[in-house]
């Protein structure tokens, strides 16, 4: 199996992080957005994916191949109501904490500055800190567990939300431990992970490379 | 069971013509964007969907869950690598179609126009037509089959494909049947099913209501 994207992509990491708990093996060949084969990825996006013969795009859809596939360590619960609250927290993270982590924050201070040679636009970060995030951050508080994983053994739901705030993390924002505890608690739990931590030396390497830092 | 959104929604009808395939018998109760409680969409977002107790959004995680809980007449093929390529099919149109056929062409001509009375951004609809449509659809060009459905019976993938084209066509944009007669005869063979047919009655009393039709 081999997974091609960035080791700093929110959604590279997920599919690593997923690939680890379920305690496959395979390759990461790293490959930017836009850089990939058609065939291996229609609309260029990152992470693309290949078992055998099988290519496929979206992180996503590749972690629900893997667990139709490999059933082993499922990475979802087992009734149909917990699968559809771990779906949606996955669809959550997917789309709003992507943009607000990832788009308001990250791109800005690490992709923009370090990456692109641009300026970075502190406005829109700060809006995105002080007017955007908030109100997600209090909903998400609200659903997460005081300890332990959303669905009992750490799952796709934990990474999907977890990864966002690395990257949030790269780009020097933690959310307010006194205001979100569950939130702060959850994801250094998530991120204590060996299949995170597996992931932290090689991106922290990347990271430094291009002279930022955690 | 119960259905919250606008019928307009290609996301609304994705999810009613599941039902409708499955042969599961729901209400379907008119919201907007915006206007559900956040127990039933955190973000806000339609369509939301209630069974007995759960409360869940988001259109993929509601058909997931229909065929988790209801496993007759499964909207996904059996195989792992042929589940995957359905819920490529399923990604590709909630994001790139969207964008396209819905933000592009959709919103500016029916919800800019009829519903907010704003002006038609002309130039953006032709760009989307004119240039970042084209090497999108020749991508699912040579995707389609030349007839029947894309696993076998109707499922999942083709109505997600298909749900973007009607908000195209209400937009008044259908693909040149010269340059993509796969797409077009498709995109015709999926409207053509009962469980689309049921819900274009009440839309386009909806788009006759608002002076627009189809």
């Amino acid at each position: 199996m081999k997974l091609y994207g960035s080791s700093l992509s929110p959604f590279v990491r997920k599919v690593a992080a997923v690939l680890s708990l379920k305690e496959l093996a395979y390759e990461l060949e790293q490959a930017m957005f836009g850089s990939l084969p058609k065939d291996l990825s229609p609309l260029g996006k990152i992470p693309a994916f290949s078992d055998g013969n099988l290519k496929i795009a979206d992180s996503s859809v590749i972690c629900a191949y893997l667990d139709d596939k490999y059933p082993d360590r499922p990475m979802l619960p087992q009734s149909p109501e917990d699968r559809a609250r771990a779906r949606w927290f996955e669809e959550f993270a997917d789309s709003k904490l992507a943009d607000l982590c990832g788009g308001g924050i990250f791109f800005e201070r690490v992709v923009k500055k370090m990456v692109m040679g641009q300026d970075v636009d502190e406005a829109k970060v700060a809006n995105t800190i002080n007017t955007l995030l908030p109100p997600v951050l209090d909903y998400l508080e609200g659903e997460l567990p005081g300890d332990g994983f959303l669905f009992g053994a750490p799952g796709l739901a934990d990474i999907s939300i977890a990864t966002h705030f690395v990257n949030a993390g790269y780009g020097g924002y933690q959310p307010d431990a006194a205001r979100w505890p569950k939130i702060t608690a959850f994801v250094a739990r998530v991120s204590a992970l060996p299949a995170m931590q597996k992931q932290f030396t090689l991106e922290r390497a990347i990271m430094a490379q291009m002279g930022g830092g955690k």
